[in-house]
């Protein structure tokens, strides 16, 4: 078994000095930190869970790790965990990786450093010795909205395939054949898990499998304009087009409005995540809504099971649909390509009744 | 002067305690932590600066706490502070008030336990005690956005009274007469400015000056429909509406069209601050673009600044118009109030070009 001695040895610091990178005590230089947990990692260092629990000093401070801040989806994540941990006597800090993983590993070190009795973190995906150095010290981990290969931590997450046949039953049922979909990264749980589930079953609803209509994002606005384009680019005319998540349908509404001008008005859009403006465009946007609240509740009720030496188990939170659509739509798609300009909508698609 | 063994006493613990506290150290209780902050917040005792940050070991990690995380101009605003802190070595940790004074209280507790070099700050408004106790531990604070009464902190605040002087340019050039104005809190230097500058400048762009226009709300979405719902529920029925932040602009649109259905679409809608759907509605929303990247790129810099002992000033940060109407005008406003259904929209308030 490796030891604390181990990991001093390894990086070349004082056991004193090892000792308190690794039970969060203070008067630790950066240097030193990075190495002891960078030796740590390496060693697959684990520390011995109870006892390092009793010598740390509680603060009642938790970390929060979200990929996006700027994602509605992980602010009012954000938000509900806030509000579930001030019930429960804790403050929580937060970091923003930015769907970026090498963020990701320096805010790990960075929450390593501070005094925090444990962490909720909405992961990138893979396995990083910045994690494990952080589990090595014993940190109590609960993963919110997307998983950690290789990691047992509790995770509360949406019911990613239950979503998706949401969408599917939806598409069909407005008669949709060309539909364009702008997915997450494969890298990322909740971006295969949603591709997954709509590439396999897309046939069976009547839906093209033509691979020209679908593309990729990172799950943040821009990278859905860019997939959206290129899909219009193979010549694709899509009637529907499905973002895999609020922010990327954003980027896909403005890149159609950008290269089809009012004819993109014709195009009904669905999203995985509701935003809360979706009601107020033309033609609105309806979605699978995850509740956001509830994965960061349930992320802090069971990251302070954790912290309190109680069971915490893995869940998935169920979605439900939101039709924004007018009248079901009464002609078949249009078999020809809409021309670039001029187009109008399509009367199904957009009722003059306010909703 | 107040010395630390006058906190000692005061806060009813030993001088090793009260200097563990004070200097941010490692093996403190939350309850001895608490008291200290408080004793020294009453005392108003300030540690000898300089001498301070030498004792206290740089983490190399920076605090922010924003007023509401849901609020895009926050997320914009730390995404950018994010992204300079870490150009210049820097991790930031956020923290989110939710626009609650007690819980900024609460957060700027939590800091001062936490091992940072110093914080950014978008203050609820008031002089607390637990900003005191913070800044009484010598910890280097800047202010974003809005600034704290009694306060001598550098500031990074958007040019409140040049964004409201554009949007009274616009509403004169629209012909509007009859404008809602749905202001934020008094006690909050943007809600202040913003209210000061409008009500003082409206009637010589020739807007009305019936009070029964004005009303008010805390910056967040659903207090904004609430303030609109309570205009038009004193009978007001106005040509336009100036929401003086995002959220409430949003909470606005929405009483708007569930009061007064597809005649809201003939309502034009001006905001301080630019969201990214704007463009998205119909009609779309005009803005103020308050640059929120700029203010946290400039408040990291000044924060910085302060970290390593050189001198920080306050700067205001210049505001754009974005104008999303169609054609001006080409009639006044309706005399009479429209029915509550079934009018159309103006076509000068929406043209079919797509914007």
């Amino acid at each position: 078994m490796v030891t604390i001695k181990d990991v001093a040895a390894r990086a070349g610091v004082s056991l004193g000095t090892a000792s308190r990178v690794l039970s969060g005590g203070a008067h630790t230089s950066a240097d030193s930190r990075s190495r002891v947990l960078a030796a740590a990692a390496e060693l697959n260092y684990i520390a011995h869970g109870p006892a390092r629990s009793l010598r740390r000093a509680k603060t009642d401070v938790l970390g929060l790790l979200v990929s996006d801040i700027r994602n509605p989806f992980f602010s009012e994540l954000a938000h509900a965990a806030e509000r579930e941990a001030r019930r429960l006597g804790y403050t929580v800090l937060l970091a923003n990786s930015d769907e970026d993983a090498a963020q990701e590993a320096a805010l790990l070190r960075a929450f390593a450093s501070q005094r925090i009795d444990g962490f909720l973190l909405a992961p990138q995906g893979g396995d990083s010795s910045a994690l494990r150095g952080l589990l090595g010290g014993g940190m109590p981990l609960v993963c919110v909205d997307r998983t950690v290969r290789g990691s047992e931590a509790p995770t509360i997450a949406p019911d990613n395939a239950g979503g998706v046949a949401l969408v599917l039953e939806w598409l069909r049922g407005r008669g949709h054949r060309e539909v364009a979909f702008v997915g997450g990264p494969a890298t990322i749980s909740t971006g295969a898990e949603r591709r997954d589930a709509y590439l396999s079953r897309r046939a069976e609803h009547g839906i093209s499998t033509d691979p020209a209509l679908v593309d990729e994002g990172d799950f943040q606005a821009d990278s859905g304009a860019a997939a959206m384009r290129r899909i219009l680019g193979r010549g694709m005319r899509p009637t529907a087009v499905f973002g895999a998540d609020g922010l990327m349908t954003l980027g896909a509404v403005r890149a159609l409005r950008a290269e089809l001008g009012d004819a993109a008005r014709g195009v009904e859009l669905v999203s995985f995540d509701d935003l809360d403006w979706f009601a107020l465009t033309d033609p609105p946007v309806s979605a699978v809504r995850t509740d956001a609240s509830t994965i960061g509740r349930l992320g802090i009720a069971a990251l302070v099971d954790l912290i309190n030496g109680r069971a915490a188990v893995s869940q998935r939170v169920p979605s439900a649909f939101i039709d924004r659509a007018g009248p079901a739509r009464a002609t078949a798609p249009p078999l020809s390509p809409p021309t670039r300009r001029g187009r109008g909508r399509t009367p199904a698609s957009r009722p003059d009744a306010p909703r």
